[in-house]
């Protein structure tokens, strides 16, 4: 895990953070009755009108909220309503039908533009929201709203074990800015609920253009860096908003306060998604995946990415099985210009592998590093100069166990 | 399963048929002590030498085996030696030393040209094959060498519960003809062994150029449709050997003769490919994709095979949960063109969506029709006039069993 929790000088991480942490941002939550018990709607809110950035699902199937928020993400951002249970995807016009009624309610109690105000779901694919559940518990959420709220993280939860909420402050010039999040994920898809959802809030003040660059790189090495199963979501939502209460002169060009801000994003960003992946589903394992000296970036995407989503390389994870040939055999099939006895492998930097020779002498070694909770497999291809590094769990009986189950 | 089986007429089976059934081909086995117990060698020969034609793994690691018969395929081929336990892949140099020495030794003990001679191995990537112990058994093999042999599709086993063989007989013309089959492969990857095989053997004279279009076509409808995992092995592969002794004049253009050669050969592969996947690691069900409407017929491939491999809609055939959304959502990230609104998707024929419509009035008789042990799934994107089917398998927990062993 080389590198990927390594917190910039100068960071400092509070205790408890969530989105409601920057200037201005509160956040609320209630029982509305979709899940069976539990909290399962929240509201995150700016005090003033935020400046926003996403990044959505590429699946071609995109779930109402998803088509909506994608609709309303240019706008100056008053707030997000979000619930779990229902995804309200595959609902056709009324699912669409549903998602808008529910934020002009919201923003009639909020005394607001309805295209101020995103939404996103999770849950169940093909079954609508029961919108009078919802509507009937929004004054409260509107009520409740606070710069103190620890609840949301966990009202956005599915399958989920724990929720996931970070956040971190560091200094712009003479100002200090926040930036707080949460986000629910376990697998790509949990068995019926849907997807990984991630909601950022800052009070640092920065260019619309220069938000979406940052989410843009920040997401590229994080959130895109990760697989429990390789399904991708109909709700697949990260979101960031910009209310400029931090008082920082706005960043509108690339510079060292940019540079600072992209880092602590992205350092947000990472903490999340491994969030997510050590919280995946059935996982015993995390495995952080790195292949080097591809012929091209595609090239090196391509080979982690089949390592990562193998089934039987991890199966073999799960085994604790030392099966190097599994990997030498997805990189085969992965699409990945190679040359076979070009290939060299570490696990823990530990060689096993020196291009195609064999070295019996670190078997044992390497072994042992793959009984960890948490391992590195390093791959170079002696090709090129293009590297990419995916972030993957083992397949382990849970994961049939959570995702075989029936609907009930 | 509708077709995959349909025996087209005149097509009679033989009961028990092996590759030793068309005229003049032999087969015999050994144990050489590779695997724990029983048979693991075994060698296929032709009184004439056969023409050859064969289907190589895509995997850009290929095997010594798969390397030394691409070279030898197109020379008139004596015979075929086989091994299980070690796949006699990524072995370097000294991997390529072994297998051309095991024909050089086959060869002077048949007293032929070993450059007539091809190979197959199957097992553990990574590993070189004792030499010594199979060495000490080819005088046997050659030996033992019989035309009524039932023992080789039990030799060339590795996960597998069942020996895959088969054989049909019909006419060309008046003469009567006979193809017969082995072939091994139970996950694309067993635990540590390797790869699906096939051999195939005919009596039929058709000329050199024919019998490679006759395989390719259908390989492509059969072997190329089903998917246990998704891992294409470094050893995949399919021979088939024609030594024109049934005596029918050489078919040499497309015509009657052709097609009903190709149509034998057809299904025949169709039946060894079933008899693969109805021996998939740790399967209970069998699922016969179709997606049809596709704007391309690349679409409708990606669209089949996303579905067919995808985790989440896999451990729902094992858990019986009609959990179409996950279905849905597959189609969604293959990256076929889609218009959500449109797709319609059917449970043995029994419609479930029609053009994104749910029919609440039919989710129980595709409830009940997927707790069969083989359905089928219809899916219709009404965007063009391309198909493409796959058969699957569900995700068990022993499939994360089987591959989660240590390799002892």
């Amino acid at each position: 895990m080389t590198g990927w929790l390594e917190k910039p000088a100068g960071f400092s991480l509070l205790p408890d953070g969530t989105p409601a942490s920057p200037s201005g941002f509160r956040a609320s939550s209630a029982s509305a009755g979709l899940k069976k018990k539990g909290l399962d709607v929240a509201l995150l809110t700016s005090d003033l009108p935020a400046c926003a950035a996403a990044a959505f699902t590429r699946n071609k199937v995109k779930a109402a909220p998803v088509l909506l928020s994608m609709k309303h993400i240019r706008n100056p951002v008053k707030g997000i309503l979000i619930n779990a249970k229902y995804a309200n995807s595959f609902t056709g016009p009324e699912g669409m039908r549903d998602a808008v009624l529910l934020l002009k309610i919201l923003a009639l109690e909020m005394n607001y533009d309805y295209k101020s105000f995103l939404t996103a779901s999770t849950g169940i694919i093909g079954q609508r929201i029961p919108v009078e559940k919802v509507k009937a518990v929004i004054p409260l959420l509107v009520k409740k709203l606070s710069a103190n709220d620890k609840s949301a993280p966990r009202a956005i939860m599915t399958t989920d074990t724990v929720p996931k909420n970070c956040a971190v402050r560091f200094k712009i010039g003479e100002k200090t800015v926040t930036i707080g999040s949460m986000a629910k994920g376990s697998g790509m898809i949990a068995p019926n609920m849907a997807t990984m959802l991630c909601f950022i809030t800052t009070d640092a003040a920065i260019s619309g253009a220069l938000l979406r660059t940052a989410l843009r790189n920040a997401v590229q090495g994080s959130f895109n860096r990760i697989t429990v199963d390789g399904d991708t979501s109909t709700n697949d939502s990260v979101f960031l908003l910009s209310n400029r209460m931090a008082g920082n002169p706005v960043i509108r060009k690339k510079g060292p306060e940019y540079s600072l801000f992209e880092k602590a994003l992205s350092w947000v960003c990472r903490n999340m998604a491994l969030k997510i992946i050590m919280d995946g589903e059935g996982a015993t394992k995390l495995v952080d995946i790195t292949v080097s000296g591809a012929r091209s970036a595609e090239d090196a995407e391509k080979g982690a990415r089949t390592v990562a989503c193998s089934p039987l390389v991890k199966t073999a994870f799960f085994g604790q099985d030392l099966n190097w040939g599994r990997i030498v055999n997805a990189l085969g099939y992965s699409g990945m210009a190679l040359d076979p006895s070009k290939i060299s492998l570490a696990i823990n930097h530990i060689p096993l592998l020196s291009k195609s020779r064999y070295l019996k002498e670190n078997e044992k070694k390497c072994s042992v590093a793959i009984k960890g909770r948490t391992f590195g497999i390093q791959i170079d291809v002696h090709l090129g100069r293009h590297d990419a590094r995916v972030l993957t769990t083992d397949l382990s009986y849970d994961y049939v166990k959570i995702n075989g189950d029936y609907r009930s």
